[in-house]
């Protein structure tokens, strides 16, 4: 079976989406990403992978596949029918990949990575702040004439999308001003895979 | 014929790394990132890409893909034979994506972009810098048994990590610390497509 390492509304709340959407079972494990330790059995998570971050994959033969990017691919071609990665060699497929760039560099690790990272300095998240605007901005002109980042068909890229958007207003940002932004928002919590995923992850918040 | 919009030294040094690797003509177009203008007649490079970075690839067919993850995995794919990505669906291709989005994010995203930023404060700059020696010594112990970022064959991801690094002494990290660095920097430059790209990117250079 399929192992997930997550943290509760971390990155890894996409790989969680994308592996409810497409109805593949999966092992959950979570890892307290300040001591690095698996929280069952308490287990270096280190060994696991060096890198420390989380998603990890944990594939069936054993192959640890990190970097969200990666793993949303690997989820989503793992069940084509499910159609939430266009097939390798389409041009969409590249659209896909460009749009999990753009989440990884301009969102996460530009803006929210820094934003929660406890020992950030406070002119660093300033600064971040300030390229936000500019990013929100892309992105609306872009879901103006598209229900989802790659059009009609909802795609892992969109399970990305909608995290780091979820995470905005905690990171002290108001989308009220991209309308467009909240209303894709609200159309995409209305996807049972996304509401599934947020429930848990909030019920995992509530008994830590 | 395909056309590729960069600037030298920028990241787009490894597309064209790639290109040149996969022996694909191209017409490279310099754009000057700060004023977002194509130095050649003096175009508006933000009519061609809204997000004003390089690389940008323009396919035969006028489709405008942006983003090095993305732009890189489709030059590959544009010449299998080549073999600078793994086939799509083989294991080794969500390898492949791993250490595009490794790279991206750690390394330029995280590092090199405020660095070289000018407006950047510098107390970004110096907290950018905190994170640099754990990035490269999570590169380090995956080299050490490995010749390129995939095992024993080039791709992609080595251009894109033969860029990252080159920039690293510009960036006031000096690698000599990571000698198994160093010694992967030498080899990949005695690589025709990687000397002769450096060898044009100099070039263009000293013209400006």
């Amino acid at each position: 079976m399929l192992e997930l390492y997550f943290s509760p509304f971390a990155c890894s709340l996409a790989s969680r989406i994308a592996l409810l959407d497409a109805e593949i079972d999966a092992r959950y494990h979570r890892v307290d990403l300040r001591s690095k330790r698996i929280v069952d059995g308490d287990i270096d998570f280190l060994a696991i992978s060096p890198k420390g971050q989380v998603p990890v994959l944990r594939l069936e033969d054993g192959t640890v596949l990190t970097e969200g990017a990666a793993v949303l691919q690997r989820i989503a071609d793992l069940r084509p029918e499910s159609q939430l990665a266009p097939p390798p060699g389409d041009l969409l497929r590249y659209r896909l990949q460009e749009w999990l760039n753009f989440v990884a560099t301009e969102f996460q690790k530009a803006f929210l990575y820094p934003t929660f990272m406890p020992d950030t300095p406070e002119a660093v998240r300033a600064h971040a702040r300030t390229r936000v605007p500019r990013v929100l901005d892309l992105v609306t002109a872009h879901l103006r004439g598209n229900p989802h980042l790659l059009g009609e068909r909802f795609s892992v890229a969109d399970a990305y999308l909608i995290w780091a958007l979820l995470l905005m207003p905690l990171a002290g940002i108001d989308l009220a001003g991209w309308p467009a932004l909240t209303g894709y928002l609200e159309r995409m919590q209305q996807r049972p895979s996304v509401a599934d995923a947020l429930a848990c992850e909030q019920g995992l918040l509530q008994t830590n």
